[in-house]
């Protein structure tokens, strides 16, 4: 084997579902680059060493007036003449003087991290009301725009019809652009649940990605993705939301077993189902800096237990330099994340009734000799249980540890455990020889 | 009684379902002055005194470079300082100068005849990109615009979202113009169907054009509409199209007969369910002057039979001074049109097959003491039937007249006739005393 | 014309819906031979000049130990050797040694008065398990029974397999020992609703009834009928239910009206949508002996109202002894019944909020050159209320009579009245000139 | 851990999903004892150290006439006092003298295999019409049966309704019958894709099974079992069918694919998806006994790929003592079984086309630190494909055993192998260190 080979495979080999922070759930649609640098500097010196590496700036970055999650219909987004939008130079000051976002990710990257955008799938209506050219293409943009494909929650683009001329030249220009920026990672918006109706558009988009030159995740939202195309998600992008925007809201957090439980089976080499970002510490700051999470300590445990059994990718919602010691303490358990990178064939084992209680269980395997497997109390009570090893096909005595409370264990025969209300265990085991 | 209520009742006798002629079957998108004036010449020579006086002209008269029925994206539209459509110059000479149709509508009344126009529900596209005023509203067309609310076949308009200020003063300022204008009848687009997620839109508009102080005939377009929302259309409009559109092809015409069973019950007075334009003559002029409908003279009688029987609203689609001798011959009977016009209560008898073949029947009273029956061959060969008259719950002979063939009739106990393929009988009949 | 055929078409002049009493309402599964002939006496004597002919009795006369509503799974069916239901000798003495129905038929007949008998789809489980003979065939009760086609309210038949040899003369069977009886009606019970499934065994047992040598009427029961199926129905049967069973419950009588809408076009020579048995007077005695009807008198009318105009056969529930002063007047209101006979044409004019109320409003025409119009006061008060006659598109005043108040009538624009919560009125009107 | 509690354990871990021989595909409804000892011998001869042990008689071994898969409507079944079907002594001879099946279950046990039988839901039409007794219950057959839950593929029983007092006692006494037998094995049909409307009767009969003293396998048929109720069947039964009958056609076994994806994550600690019997070798001998299967060989690999990956209960169709040398060589593969009873975690990796043909990829993990790695050729030709280990998140070389060929295999990068048309490659890998 060739040393480039080696090479390729050992970077492979790295490639997990990605870890980052997200400007949603703290800023909206009115982030800026002050803010972006801060939570860059706070994970490159607390957080990096645990494999947070993504810094992404959420939607409408390109909208010079933007507050909140409010959008402003019509609003005059900055574009440049071929169409594409382009960072406000009011929020975003480096970009001043048509450098786009090249210089903030540039700046990322002197980190140690790496950059990522979201964008809205189609061309920005301001483009296709002045006509503005394509580049590399005869065609303007009212010839590619597909006049009734509209986003219903956000009035800022038209959908590209993938049939007619310049439509490819139009995606190949958006990704060329941000290749020159440096970009690695997009959160592609208005598409991941839009299928049949705009398949094609997806695909056209993913294609032109690939082919940019330039690594960069693909990330599908908003969800639900569609479980009948979970091949289909798999061959065109890297990871798909597979629910609506997720909150701190316990219904949402007890509804996502469902959905991890259906979507297990669909994880792979560089595809990832995604349960959405992690509303942890402060969020919503946009409103009110005295924001925080409704979530519990518990209820916190039982979603980075569940997102890191399922390899969900990892995106924090909330400002890094407000994260208080416990959401520190989340954010840098090591034996959490070290699971995280090497579970492999996790999916749940039982969901069922437990002395009237309601309780979950996954389990995983990881190539280091050890099995995982994760409880959680899905009831409103704590509970004390017994849970036999045979259930997870386990038929030996098992010892190990308890990421969450940090235990050592033994078992023989069956786990035995308390749970709080709405929370949950991860034990790491091997057999006790 | 007073004067005043006896000419009011006089009047409403008289209002019977329109008859007239209509743009689009024939010019598309792009009829000009010149072709409505000689249209309504035409007619009010040859075919006012048989009932006929609406001469509608069909969508985007606003567009100054539209051809046949093909929409240009994004097009120019020709509108005011108040974000509404006004007639293209270039195509309507006499509306330079702000008069709009004006002139167009003066002249037709002063052939004794009616003046109508379609318009799109919403405002338009270029109006919301300028953001121009609203009359009577400090909002502008941005504000009222329904940002997701597109017409999937026309790129014109947004819809208008009902909640937002602005949204009343808009259509009221709209139909303030048309009556202005001296506008009769308006024809409404991309509504008909759009129910229930429209509905809100559509009672607006009703209302505001109940209210401009000018009576004009409201109608629905496109079709289906829902059966399950008949009594909202009674109380909202004056006809809905109970069908996509109808052209001349057999198997649209066969399908009319089954809409049409369903929706009888629902004609009344000032509300009619309308099973659109008579493709007949010289249609698709737009394409080729050489275009003539393509259904036969049969077919022609079976749909000017069922139309008139269910009282359905007429509109000529071809260019009436291209009509050859058999079309005027249809459009001049005086006995189809008498009946048309004083049928009532009519509603399919039987649909089945008969040797074979699959007939239907209607009937219907008149106040002049006669009833009509319609016998409707749907096979696709010539048929002779009997048909006993206690069918049609009649236990007496009859004598009277078929329409169609001007034979005078005698039945004892059954209605004895050949109809050819795809062809009709309609009797005029009374008791034989 | 020759004598025979005026007297033929005389015959059918008269054939109305049907008018008679039905032993369901009152006596459930349990009705006897002394009853049924003291109905059919009180009937005679007091309601047959009003047109009420038919004495029907309801379900389960082969079942000797019936009590009230309720079926005793897998009960001991009285049966012939032929696999034929028939009358428990307990319960029906005049039926000994043979004799079915023969003797009662002959009494009814003997009174003016005709005879109807209810019967299940099918074939006697306890025949299919005795493995009886068919007549005229070698086959066997085994081999026509559709081994899972069974009623799921009542356990005491199979359906019977149309495609199975037998299963014709087993239908040919029963119809010819019901003509042997002299039975004039047959209300068939688990059909109406089973379509598709058991179409063809529909239409199986409506040819061999067609075909028996004696003229009965046919009644599908039970409802809901499906619409789409109206033209079947209509060469089928003579009547179907449009509903589950009506009992006296406003909520089910409110329901009635939108059925009434859909099916009034389906009315015609001897097929008629039917809304069920009238639950008035003495009801579910075989309860309780002071069992009465729960409408109120405004709601029986309203009741009587809707049946006479929409033409739905007219059965009476309650016990005709025990009627009460007011019941007679409703049974004998001369005014009434001739619009049942007489009305054509009738459908819903429109359904629609008057000040807040929910009105109603009815229109059929008559051969005596009168209208009746019918106005339903569906709120729950009082009301006044005007309504323009031109909403009938009736333009000339007119005058007449209100069925239910007998009062004089004569209104030029608009009919204004008070109608009581739930309540109806009911126009006889002709044009005052 | 005490000396049971070590002995319980080993116990479950031989536990795997069941291996043995059906007479259904074979035999149909006509099996007899002579055909069921000669198989059994033949099992213990040849099949049993591979791990083969179950011999179970398919349906209708209570009916004395049936012959192939035709069922006699109303049969005349073979019941006991107690409403229990009991063995027809024509076709099971050792059964005579109320033995039932406790002597064949004997001998064989005396082969060191299982003993399984065939039921349906229900209790028997004919204890129903001949209204026998319950053991231990004053009710009779007649109070149990639910009068409309019928099997609409045969017609042998009635549904029993859950609710009834008396339907308990019903199931508590076949199962203590089946016990006393010394049956090990259940195979319950017409229950499996009957839910939610029987499920409270399955419910009641997994209960009556568990508590009835004797460990049985339950087996639910027929398929497809309803995914959304997967918790429900894995707590109810110990395997549930997950398709329509499975026949020896391409189309059936490419379908497997699709279903066994879903349900991967659904096999556990004795419960398994069931993907059916396996028609292999000669089949339908009760039509023609030179009857063999359709299925190529390269179909019997992939059949025998997919079952073994997805743990799937393997259930012999064809006639033992009729298989030949091919045949003998799959049902006699050690690597394969080996395989099956080690595999964990099983799931499909992919689904796609590679070079224009259909593949599809599964992997699963086992105790003995090895991988497996199915790969199916879904194509209708041979292909050549190469298939990145990275796929499988594999970043090292690897060597191993492809079990069909017996190849020794070492990869570095990639899977590169020839896959002929319909045929499969199963790899037992592990680091090639």
């Amino acid at each position: 084997m060739s040393e480039n080979l080696r090479n390729e495979i050992a970077a492979k080999k790295n490639m997990n579902p990605p870890m980052g922070w997200n400007s949603w759930d703290c800023y909206g649609a009115a982030v800026d680059e002050e803010t972006v640098r801060k939570n860059a500097d706070f994970m490159a010196e607390h957080l990096k060493e645990y494999g947070w590496e993504y810094i992404v700036v959420d939607i409408q970055w390109y909208e010079p007036f933007a507050t909140s999650n409010e959008y402003h219909p019509f609003a005059d987004l900055c574009v440049d003449e071929y169409s594409r939008v382009i960072p406000a130079e009011n929020r975003f000051p480096s970009s001043k003087g048509g450098k786009g976002f090249g210089p903030l990710a540039e700046y990322v990257h002197s980190l140690g991290l790496k950059f990522g955008i979201h964008i809205m799938r189609g061309i920005p209506r301001t483009a296709v009301h002045q006509n503005l050219k394509i580049k590399n293409s005869t065609k303007t943009a009212r010839d590619v725009a597909k006049t009734n494909s509209i986003c219903y929650w956000n009035q800022d683009m038209y959908g590209v019809n993938p049939d007619n001329e310049g439509a490819r030249e139009y995606y190949e220009s958006i990704f060329e652009l941000y290749a020159s920026w440096g970009v690695d990672f997009i959160k592609c918006d208005d598409i991941c649940r839009e299928l049949p109706h705009e398949e094609s558009e997806m695909i056209l988009l993913s294609e032109c990605l690939k082919n940019c030159g330039r690594d960069m995740i693909l990330s599908l939202s908003p969800g639900p993705a569609l479980l009948e195309k979970a091949e289909l998600y798999k061959q065109t992008a890297n990871m798909w939301r597979i629910t609506d925007d997720f909150w701190d809201d316990w219904k949402l957090l007890y509804n996502m077993f469902e959905r991890a439980e259906k979507w297990s089976i669909h994880t792979g080499f560089m595809h990832w189902p995604d349960a959405d970002m992690l509303p942890i510490g402060a969020i919503r700051q946009c409103y009110d800096e005295n924001n925080r999470t409704k979530f519990t300590k518990d209820e916190i445990r039982t979603m980075m237990s569940l997102w890191c059994m399922m390899r969900s990718p990892l995106m924090i919602g909330g400002e890094l330099t407000k994260m208080d010691e416990f959401d520190m303490s989340v954010l840098q358990n090591r034996e959490l994340f070290d699971m995280f990178k090497n579970i492999r064939h996790s999916h749940q084992v039982f969901r069922k009734e437990i002395d009237g209680n309601e309780v979950v269980a996954w389990i995983g395997t990881a190539n280091n000799g050890n099995d995982y497997i994760g409880l959680f109390n899905l009831s409103d009570k704590d509970i004390s249980l017994s849970v036999p090893l045979s259930e997870f096909e386990i038929f030996e005595p098992v010892k190990g540890t308890e990421i969450w409370t940090e235990n050592s264990i033994r078992y023989d025969l069956s786990i035995v455990d308390n749970i709080p209300a709405h929370g949950s265990r991860v034990y790491k085991i091997s057999i006790w020889e």
